[in-house]
């Protein structure tokens, strides 16, 4: 810890001079996920009366999907987050202000999941849920890509910058923003499409980072 | 803390080696954990006319006995969480993974909670419940026999083995799980075998986990 | 940070050995403590329509007290809390346990307070509010003399039993549970007694529990 | 961390005696905060049928508004929280119970944003969250004004004193307040005018606070 480390200045902090600091902003981005997470609860909606009580539960396995679907990629931006953020030295105001930009598109899907549960055949329902994942995907990969010109990064994590920045990086925002025009088509074929790139994807994404990086 | 540790690898890492990591994820279940806690209490429905608001509010005698059970439970699956993650001392990304699985259904308690107050006398809020608390109980258990096989625990915690995975830890799924035909005739007595268990069943289930530990 | 320090026992344990799981215990009473004060507003009721939009506003006036009271008890419970975990050394289970049924008290407040809010002038408002701070309270009490039964507590803080454990830590129990019958005959009478307490209140039973101390 | 640091006592106590209080403090204000700016999401009304869903979601756009506000200055004042909390080095109960203040002022933020989002076009409306901003940025200013009084602050913060306390940080309160009377004849002129402060406003603020401390 330190003691009196002398006023905070206008260049990029040492994560070990401003420890504490930098400790606050991860636990505080930790803390919008895990309520952004537990808030994805509020999507279902709870029966109104006890007469076709199975059928109104059956009724929310839209919501569930949603939720489910939700729950994971958050769960996966979190531990992307999580591993990006343990390769950062510094940080600056810009880093700070990314951070919490990416944090309000985070803070949003509760509400375009929630959308999504309830219209899951609508293209519109599709289109907004699909906007906001591409919205936290491209400000994450934007803190990724600052951290590296601003030189924010700690020495071992140099090697990797074409891995976290590289074109493979912006996959799941590419696919996402592709489902738009899919969805005024087909709103089963969009969600498909992120199915595939979910799970199929990450394993392509994963060989495209680690051909370079090698 | 680690200085420049080095990148993190494949391997399965050290608790010490990765201190923030492994904090940071501690922290973010505890997060979870305390949220839907603490949303459990939206399950009460605030009374819409000051007409009758004694009967209204005694209305509510269902609702707490969902928020009583569901504290009770999501508070003693939180002290089994902090018990068996003071044994482990490296994760891996199944580990992780497991984790996220079982916080997903940590989260769905404050609906499911939710329903079974509303509709307490019912069969179907009665297995809804069921279901969701017998899947907290076999995603944590997963994590459990994750962590021996794949060699993630202390050396003290190791010779605990059957303590922790020994068949006495299905016990509550096992009983959450025979609740769900038995709700289909008596929803009551469904609710009856759960106190039992919760209760009378730790008991039991502790002298059988000591049993072959000694 | 200890190292293998041995499998948990039954005995208590001392905050040192077992720092890691004494800090979660504690983040996680803050974290619905946080949880539970920020839900508060969830009480105010967003007007529906533009017409009179002023004088729904000018409704929530009564929403505004509950906030601001609520607000002050949580505070205050959270800081006493804070105070006297302090003075704590080791923990054991029953005071785990005690902690989390004071936590399902806390918690149970967003909703106490909504319901006073919305019927600020009716009887068994008043009632179930004045409950719920007594709970919040007893249990409180219960951590603390428990504590010292069990001789939980760190060397400088033993000399404070009475002050801690004595009958002045009672006063706000007894005020809230008194105003119980008062509130049959008048609800604002009720209300006008936990004001005097909670602001005079603190003022006697400081100086109660200073007196035996010296 | 400090053992048996003996008990707490009346006088302002330095940061490393009571390290973990004081990191208990922050982290509460932290997590305060990171529900209060991902509770900005219930703001969002879920559209109610698939008909004309498209138009629905874009009647959002006003939410949108209010929420990407209210993120920006809930975001700004955490930062600016965070900065100040890292030059103080003591803590006293004035301070403290002025957290406790504020933080109830963080914590309504989200109603009010709701009521600007549902009603922006609306004098009172713009006004009640005009109010609540201010009521925000005051109560922050007088946990500064206090902590330089009392002398809590660390010694390299001590020549910022007019830097922290001067008029210009009156800057965010005095726009706020200024443009209620300007909502009572254009709500929008009102709008139009905290986005000028926001933006424009802090880098006037900020050289005019910098001024003086050189």
């Amino acid at each position: 810890m330190q003691e009196d480390a002398g006023p905070p200045t206008a260049r990029a902090r040492h994560r070990d001079e401003a420890g504490i600091e930098f400790a606050r902003i991860v636990a505080f981005s930790d803390g919008v996920f895990a309520i952004a997470i537990t808030l994805l609860v509020l999507a279902f909606d709870v029966p109104t009366s006890s007469e076709d009580l199975g059928s109104q539960l059956w009724d929310q396995r839209h919501e569930l999907f949603a939720y489910a679907l939700s729950f994971a990629v958050l769960g996966k931006f979190w531990l992307a987050h999580h591993r990006f953020f343990s390769s950062v030295e510094r940080f600056d105001s810009t880093l700070m202000g990314l951070n919490l930009l990416y944090l309000a598109w985070v803070a949003l899907i509760p509400f375009t999941s929630e959308v999504l549960g309830d219209f899951s055949g609508e293209s519109d329902a599709v289109i907004v849920y699909a906007v906001s994942i591409a919205g936290v995907s491209i400000t994450f990969q934007a803190q990724i890509v600052h951290s590296y010109r601003a030189d924010l990064v700690r020495d071992w994590a140099k090697p990797l910058a074409h891995r976290f920045t590289g074109p493979a990086n912006y996959w799941i925002a590419a696919v996402f923003l592709a489902s738009v025009p899919v969805a005024l088509l087909s709103p089963s074929a969009a969600e498909l499409m992120w199915l595939l790139t979910f799970f199929a994807g990450r394993r392509i994404s994963d060989r495209f980072g680690r051909v370079r990086t090698r």
